[in-house]
């Protein structure tokens, strides 16, 4: 029998439910496959959050500095679980680093794996990521907005005229990702406006099929996006991405005009959607719980309402690891399942 | 100093934390105004969840049981907190019902008095809600769906036409909910089924500005609404209803097409949105917890990342009561705050 949370990955997810359970008294095991904690926005450098446009590094370390600071807190980076045997309250994790492997017991486990940015040029070619050094990702302008250096990769210059394609490596049965992945309008939106703060001479247009800037990311992005700043937000489907000397030509439809569409642009950003990461694959395998079509773990089952409960008692599942989440469902989330894995603890001891 | 949690709603919100708080070993006391459990998908006989087309009653039932059953949950109904004085880990709650007032001893607060739909009379009175008995909401339909009796009020007949208006008191300056309700489209999207399902005759179409279908909705019911059951999806700007014979005639703009439409049919449904309950205004109030200028309670404040955080230590939101909200984020912020209050309960004691 043991008390202890075997939390799988550090990143957002990860870190709130370590927190959560520190504070409630049990003890958390971490374990990180990176050399350090902070998950996707550390890794990519993100910039800042669509909260309140909040500094994202600054609130990953907050989120890291309340988890590992508790003493409940136990953090291995570099380290993978290899097997995972046994039942709710009494689980053994065989632990993998680079030198060598050991066990930890374990009450439950949280999988905090998260997600990976859709790589474009696995089935996109059309959009042309990999020839065009001036077609880039939401996920490579966080690094570039960052560092206050959005530029063309092709000059070195700051770009004059900027669009976004929405819906890349979503909503596509071509690719098999039917789903939307609900924070990309959100991203780009909040994008957009930090382009427009840092290049104040830039035009900026975002190429949609639908704004899905639901609740409050209505009033405190989209509205603001486009009076305060200008961003054009058209409807509209991008056919192809051609050169056109040493810029961009976009060519498509504009639906709400009802009329071709050619622009010409110095830097097009592709909004690509989250597919699980390569690790929510290998621990969903690991663990022997259930995966959706997608490769996401399936969360709730066909009838019970529950964001967080896997295939396998004593096994929840949290943030971006069961399908798309933004931010507020990450931590909403790695609490519920913060206070499931101790009560399935309690029920087990 | 108490370790009890005052949980303020009896909805799926504060059914979810009571539960939580019990299976965390600690005491939960539920405040309900009404004389029963269950909050507004009781009250308004919500037919099937967006939750793969669960019944609405089955599921708020296993809810009610889970949470009621334990012994650790206590519940008051018909009673409202009128009062609330002292810090966290000492507060003292005045719990008023018809026979009178009685004090509550509570270390922290969960708010979870959730939202309220959106009444079509107050400002929009050019779709004519209080004049066409056959102009309805999303939330009269839930009933007639539930009892499998969806029909014309005008006449008890079964429609053949059915068209709903989505962003109704959304998205919309003019009287100020410039927010977007989040769920209206699942919602609407789901009912067009169910009236397919019930009324294979029928045709049915919706008219929306964007069909926000986020994460798994868009697989789940999106797509079969439109290949499955041929749900006709009109992106346009419904300007009027005015009647036709004993029939509506819908007046607006096919925004795709980029022309007038007319369509004529025999039941409107307005997907009116979320507002804050007369319980979670009143609530904030006597809890002296800050609101948005919605009307919502604020949540998370202007930095931290924090969804089921208030102005107040030791009082936490949850649910529909800081803005719009799914089940799943309803589910899961109950899930954190119940861990926060009793994380603020330890460290005051």
């Amino acid at each position: 029998m043991s008390e202890k949370v075997l939390i799988i990955g550090a990143g957002p997810a990860g870190l709130e439910a370590a927190r959560t359970v520190a504070d409630l008294g049990y003890t958390a095991v971490m374990v990180e496959k990176r050399d350090r904690v902070g998950g996707t926005p550390d890794e990519f450098h993100y910039a800042q959050l669509t909260h309140h446009f909040r500094d994202s590094e600054e609130a990953m370390n907050e989120l890291a500095a309340a988890a590992t600071a508790s003493a409940n807190v136990e953090l291995l980076t570099s380290s993978q679980v290899a097997a995972l045997e046994g039942e709710v309250g009494n689980l053994t994790a065989t632990i993998q680093n680079g030198s060598g492997s050991k066990n930890i017991e374990a009450g439950a486990v949280i999988l905090a794996t998260g997600f990976q940015h859709f790589d474009p040029g696995r089935e996109t070619q059309y959009y042309n990521y990999y020839s065009f050094p001036d077609v880039i990702t939401i996920a490579d302008l966080e690094g570039m907005l960052k560092a206050h250096q959005v530029v063309r990769p092709s000059t070195g210059q700051p770009p004059e005229r900027v669009a976004f394609i929405q819906c890349v490596g979503s909503r596509d049965r071509q690719i098999g990702n039917e789903f939307c992945s609900k924070v990309c309008c959100g991203i780009a939106s909040k994008q957009a406006i930090e382009i427009r703060q840092q290049l104040p001479d830039s035009r900026v247009m975002i190429f949609y099929i639908d704004m899905r800037m639901y609740g409050y990311w209505e009033n405190e992005l989209y509205w603001p996006a486009q009076e305060q700043y200008r961003v054009n937000y058209v409807k509209g489907l991008v056919s192809e991405i051609l050169p056109k000397g040493d810029r961009l030509l976009v060519r498509g439809e504009d639906t709400t005009m009802g009329r071709p569409m050619e622009v010409v642009l110095d830097l097009v950003v592709l909004s690509v959607g989250m597919e699980p990461s390569a690790g929510t694959r290998a621990m969903a395998a690991t663990l022997n719980i259930e995966q959706n079509k997608y490769g996401f773990v399936a969360a709730g089952g066909s009838t019970r309402i529950d964001p967080v409960a896997t295939s396998r008692p004593g096994i929840f599942v949290v943030g971006a690891a069961s399908g798309p989440a933004d931010l507020d469902d990450t931590f909403s989330s790695a609490g519920l399942a913060a206070a499931r894995a101790i009560a399935a603890i309690r029920r087990a001891g």
